[in-house]
C-alpha cells in the first residue's frame, strides 16, 4: 500500500469532521494514551471526536485528560454502533487486525462505506484494512507514533501538555519505563519532546503505579513468600493463587497484575508463570527472560499464546491437575531452558 | 569559585597524569557509573586511572566494564592512601563535601600538595573544596555531569558503548528508572546519545534489577505480608525487620534495597519507614511522596537526614522501643502529612 498523504491531508485538515478512535479488546497505557493524544490534536482542528474502545479501561489510566469522554461498546453498544456507523473518518490505534476489537469488530463491519480508515500501530504481521497505514513494528509503542504523525502533520507547535502526558504515558506503560529493546535513541528524543511542555513525570509516575489497595500488597506479600515454587533445575517459578485465596485478599480485577514479573528478579530464572483461578477457571500468565519462547508453550499446551516473552493460555483442569501438568511438561523444556541465553 | 577551563585541559588533556576518582561511602549506581563513565574517557587520553571507593560496592553493579580495576580503601587501606597521596589529578565524584567519604576522608586530607582536586556533584548544598568544580544540583545524576563534561572538553565523537553503559547505569538509578523529577528534557536527549553508541538497555536493565536471590524475594514477601504495619490516619506505613528475622531469610547486605519503596504504591500512604536490625543497631530508611519532608522527621528524631523525599537514620534503641518512639511522633506530623500533596 502506497499512502497518499496528499488525500490525508484533505480528509484531516480541510474541514470538520467526524472522527471516531478505536482501541484493541484489554485496552492497556498505550491504546489509551495514544488514543487520547490523538483526541487532543484532532480537537484542535475541530472535528468532532469520539474514543470507543470494545471494553473497559483499567483504572490505573482513568487520569487521562477528558477520558471521562470515552464510551466502551460492551456498556453502550448502541451508541457505540451508531457514532461508528456515522464516522467520516476511523482511526483504528495499537492494533494490527480488525478481530482484536473483539465483538467491536462487528460495529466496524457496518461503517458507512465513505468512511476513510486509518490505521497507527506497531504489532507484527499488520493486516491490510486500512486506506492509510502506519506500520511501524520497530517503534516502542503507538503512542509513540501519534508523537511523529503530529510532527509530520502539524509540527512541533501542534504539542501541547495535555497531549504530551497521553503520549507519554502510552511510551512509559509500552517500554516498561523504557527498559524494553523497543527503546530506542528516537524513544528517548520523542520523551524529551513531550517534557518540554511541562509535563510532571513523577505525579503521572504515581498515577499509573502507586495506585495500590493495602489488600493488593498484601497479596504480593503472600504470594511472593508463600506460594512461591521454585524449580531451579528448569530455571522457572510458578505461582498458584486460588480462587478461595484471592478472595481472602479482597481481590479486584487488576490485583494480580504485575505478580508473574517478580519472580523474574531471580538471577536464575528464566520463566515465571502465574496461575489464577475465577470460576473454575484456572488463568495463565508466562513470562521469560531471554531467548526463551512460552508463546511456543503456552499454545502447545495450554490453549494460549502472545509474545515470544509475554504470553497467556488457560486451563479448564482444577488449580493442583493444572500445576500438575505444567510440572509434568518441565523437563519437555528443560534443553531449551538451560540453552536460553538473558 | 570561578572555574578555569583552561587549566583544566592543561592539567587533563596535555600528558599523562596519574589520575584518583573518589566516591561516597556506601557507593551507589549513580557513583560507581559515573566514576567508571569517567574511567573509560580518561583512558583513551593515556592516563593511569585508578577508581577507590570508601567500602564495598553492592553486588548489582559490579558489571560494570572494567569494574574489577577498583579498590576500596576499607580492605586496601595502604594501597589506597599511597595512590591518593601520589595522585596528579583526583575527581571528587557525587558527593559535595569530603566527609561524605568516611574513613577515606583521612586519606584525602593527606594528599600531595601539588594534587589538582575536581568535584562533580548534583547534591544540595556543596562545600567549596576543590579546584574545579561543576555542582549543578537540578542535574538528574552525576552520570549525567559527566557526560555534559565529555561533550564540553572532547565532544560527542569521544563517547563509546563502554562509557555508555557506565552513564546509562548511573542515570538509570539515580532518576528511578526515569521516574523522579530531576528527570528532564535534556536527561532523555543526553540518553538517546548513550543508546546511539549500540548498548543494549534491556541487557543492563537486568543486570541491576533482576539479580535477587531467591531468599531475598521471599524476604519481600515476608515483609509485606507478615511485617507492614498500616496508619491511615497518619498516611503512613512502616516495616520493622530484627536481626533474627533478616538471619532467618539468610540475609546478605542489599537484601533489604528497595524494600521500603513497596509501601508507597499504596494509593494513600505518603511515609514509608524501614527499620532493619544490625548488631543491636536499628537502621532506618525513610520516603515519601509529594512535599512531605522525611529530612526534618530524620534530622529531628533519628540522627539523620538526607534528601525531602529519601532520608536515614538510626537508633540506638531496641526495635520495639524504636517503633514506639516513631508511632508517639506521628501525632505531631499529621498536620503536615494531611496536608501534604502528592
Amino acid at each position: 500500500m502506497q499512502n497518499n498523504w496528499e488525500k490525508l491531508n484533505q480528509e484531516l485538515f480541510t474541514s470538520s469532521k467526524r472522527v471516531i478512535i478505536l482501541s484493541h479488546r484489554s485496552p492497556d497505557g498505550d491504546s489509551v494514551g495514544s488514543s487520547f493524544g490523538l483526541y487532543h490534536f484532532l480537537k484542535k482542528f475541530n472535528h468532532h471526536v469520539q474514543v470507543i474502545t470494545p471494553d473497559p479501561v483499567p483504572p490505573f489510566i482513568h487520569w487521562i485528560p477528558e477520558f471521562e469522554t470515552a464510551i466502551n461498546y460492551e456498556k453502550q453498544k448502541d451508541e457505540s454502533f451508531d457514532a461508528i456507523r456515522a464516522a467520516d473518518i476511523i482511526f483504528c490505534l495499537d492494533f494490527n487486525t480488525p478481530s482484536r476489537m473483539g465483538n467491536m469488530e462487528f460495529a466496524f463491519d457496518r461503517r458507512s462505506k465513505d468512511a476513510y480508515v486509518i490505521n497507527i500501530d506497531h504489532h507484527q504481521q499488520p493486516d491490510n484494512f486500512a486506506h492509510f497505514q502506519i506500520s511501524d513494528t520497530s517503534a516502542s509503542s503507538t503512542a509513540q507514533l501519534i508523537f511523529d504523525f503530529i510532527i509530520k502533520t502539524k509540527g512541533k507547535t501542534a504539542l501541547d501538555a495535555q497531549i504530551a502526558q497521553c503520549l507519554y504515558a502510552g511510551i512509559l506503560t509500552d517500554t516498561g519505563s523504557f527498559r524494553f529493546s523497543s527503546t530506542s535513541p528516537h524513544t528517548h528524543r520523542v520523551v524529551a519532546d513531550l517534557l518540554e511542555t511541562g509535563i510532571d513525570v513523577n505525579a503521572i509516575y504515581q498515577k499509573i503505579y502507586d495506585n495500590y489497595s493495602q489488600d493488593r500488597i498484601k497479596l504480593l506479600g503472600f504470594a511472593l513468600k508463600d506460594k512461591l515454587k521454585l524449580y531451579p533445575e528448569y530455571h522457572t517459578a510458578i505461582i498458584d493463587l486460588s480462587e478461595k485465596e484471592l478472595n481472602s485478599f479482597q481481590f479486584q480485577k487488576g490485583d494480580t497484575e504485575g505478580i508473574v514479573n517478580f519472580p523474574l528478579s531471580i538471577s536464575w530464572v528464566k520463566m515465571s508463570v502465574l496461575l489464577t483461578q475465577k470460576d473454575g477457571i484456572v488463568k495463565m500468565s508466562f513470562r521469560s527472560k531471554g531467548n526463551f519462547s512460552v508463546n511456543e508453550l503456552a499454545r502447545n499446551h495450554f490453549n494460549g499464546g502472545g509474545h515470544e516473552n509475554a504470553s497467556g493460555g488457560m486451563s479448564t483442569l482444577s488449580m493442583q491437575e493444572t500445576l500438575k501438568q505444567l510440572e509434568s511438561i518441565l523437563p519437555d523444556y528443560k534443553q531449551k531452558l538451560d540453552e536460553s541465553k538473558i
